[in-house]
């Protein structure tokens, strides 16, 4: 028998007070876990209303973030918009510790250095170089072909911070607009022609690493939009890419919860697209749809639990983003049907505006097939607004 | 297509503020709906950790009452501690829906009431009588027979507010316990030599109504301890007691989730014991064992949303509740085993501190056959101190 225990108003801090932040406190209150937040802005998070432990303060403003860490049995993040060096000196500072460890982050932070670290390790990426002006363009795009991709290598995601390089026009604008001109790294990576892009879930702590099913992403307009889990593909194609995510959470020592993105090639190639450092979008399924959730085997992780199983509960899972359809203070309307569909889960994230494309929420049906499940789950997202 | 939706910031108030309040606010977040609190007291609930809106007061100050009922968009009930007259006041004033009605608790609040409402619908009751007096008991032990039990008509749970009648002398003891010489209303029960306890939970809302599985209880010292869900009883026998809870919240017009304990004698008659309107320890199982929990479905009835489906996931869910071993600041001590189980799912309900026979958290196992989830249950329950 482990001698494991779990101590009274023992408390997880959060840096973001988002959707994740909210979903993974969920969770921490089931072990009765205490949670508080730290946000930036003055508007209302989703944490904001499942807490009473809410700070505020600038993501870089290190005195407040050491105070906020004090008051924590364990800190962890909830998005990517801080930095390495400043995480290590407020857990340094604080003496609380913090899951994923600055170290980890540090090297996935930057998509340049993230890109060289799982290179080297022999983690198949697109080819890639940095970019510091016109010269670059024109050469990366003689050897690699046009199209290519366009990253600000700090700070992106859903698209954000990418810009897709047609021709050089396009290049220099693309390069004007994510920094490139006022010194920001911006980072070029080939395009790759997929079939389809997959992700995996990590859950890793000090001692133990599960692998979530690999799950099939389609994404709309650069967010994703719907997972299929697990990916309508060839088993060993799916376990090929849970072997990949495994090596690339051992390489950045990762602890706590992780979403490996990749491509998948006509040719069976798997390439290792994008990388976060903590629940995901692509892992929402999980919470229905396996034993442990994403949420919950993060919790575990970062808190220094044993992990739970990441079976699925039923043959397949489908999760569909609800985005924003309005700009209005939320409003879920039409959700009735899928509040009484058979084994069909609806989350809403207490968000109090919506906006076009907003995450605004997303829903979960289990089934028995791939197509009518699917089916199943787009009919309904598509019913609600919001 | 129905017009349903959910509104930004809909408010879910809870009159008590302990796991049962805790555990449905978890799914009131799911959905995005804010929880509040009103609780008695100046020690913290499980609420204070899991909501920012937290109000203290006695559960008789009716301007307090107002005021809280006044801040929400339906207020629900956590516990028996109310008085139905207060909470119409409260309801009538506030303009706040209050689910389940206040015309349904003035139903069960007195046992009285209880017993005769159901009795008079044709539902299997055990014999009962008021106690005014010694030649009361007399008769009514003579009538149907010694043992009996004594019960407060208000605010019993747990086997607090009852007594064993042996004899003549433990009846006048029990009856002078529980208050009877000082007015209070004291009913006597025929004691029901019972094979089994069983319970079913309700899920009912204006429209829908929908019952949980037969389960089986088994107490220890008047607690429940552990539920085997379903009853290891014949089929028709478990559709039998299903019916008669089916009945019992048509008679009440409950809305929400309700509880209703049953004994089954040896000769296959089922008797309506205890009702408890609201999720109830009984009903526990079903976070993981059902497809929708008793937590998210009373959330959806007194919400006004479509109930789920109460389908079990695996054939077997044993819940065993994890009551306090020691009086001290509450630590949970070996818990890893029931944590890395496979298909065991543990809850801690956060409260700060522990006393012996307290109930502080509980776990469930799911499982193919009720024999060795149920030996798996107790093995990991019993390796937990609290």
């Amino acid at each position: 028998m482990h001698p494991f225990s779990i101590k009274a108003e023992f408390k997880l801090g959060f840096l973001g007070g988002g959707q994740l932040a909210r979903m993974s406190a969920y969770q921490a209150y089931r072990f009765g876990i205490q949670t508080a937040v730290y946000r930036s802005g003055s508007t209302e998070e989703p944490m904001d209303f499942v807490t009473p432990f809410v700070s505020t303060g600038a993501f870089d403003d290190e005195e407040k973030l050491i105070e906020f860490a004090k008051s924590c049995d364990v800190v962890t993040l909830e998005n990517e918009f801080l930095d390495s060096d400043l995480l290590k000196s407020v857990r340094d500072k604080s003496g609380t510790p913090m899951y994923p460890s600055p170290e980890t982050f540090e090297l996935i932070e930057n998509k340049w250095i993230e890109k060289e670290t799982f290179r080297k390790a022999g983690i198949p990426v697109a080819p890639y170089n940095l970019i510091k002006n016109q010269a670059d363009i024109e050469s990366f795009g003689k050897e690699f072909g046009w199209p290519f991709v366009l990253k600000s290598s700090k700070g992106g995601y859903d698209g954000y911070g990418n810009a897709t390089a047609h021709d050089l026009e396009s290049a220099l604008a693309g390069f004007h607009k994510l920094g490139g001109n006022s010194g920001r790294d911006i980072l070029a990576e080939a395009f790759v022609p997929f079939e389809k892009e997959l992700a995996v879930m990590i859950a890793r702590s000090k001692s133990e690493v599960i692998a979530y099913p690999c799950v099939e992403s389609i994404q709309q307009g650069h967010i994703c939009k719907t997972i299929i889990a697990p990916a309508q593909i060839d088993e060993q194609l799916q376990k090929k890419a849970q072997e990949i995510a495994l090596k690339a959470a051992e390489i950045i020592d990762g602890i706590g919860v992780f979403a490996f993105e990749f491509f998948l090639t006509q040719s069976g190639d798997i390439i290792l697209n994008e990388t976060a450092p903590r629940p995901h979008n692509s892992g929402h399924y999980s919470i229905e749809g396996c034993v442990t959730s994403q949420f919950e085997n993060h919790v575990r992780a970062v808190c220094g639990m044993p992990l739970g199983s990441t079976t699925l509960r039923k043959p397949v899972a489908v999760m569909e983003n609800i985005l924003g359809t309005h700009k209005r203070k939320s409003i879920s309307e039409q959700v009735f049907n899928s509040l009484s569909a058979i084994d069909a889960h609806l989350h809403l994230y207490g968000k109090l505006d919506s906006k076009l494309g907003r995450k605004m929420g997303h829903l979960t049906v289990l089934g028995n097939d791939a197509t009518t499940t699917l089916e199943l789950a787009k009919k309904l997202g598509n019913e609600i607004f919001i």
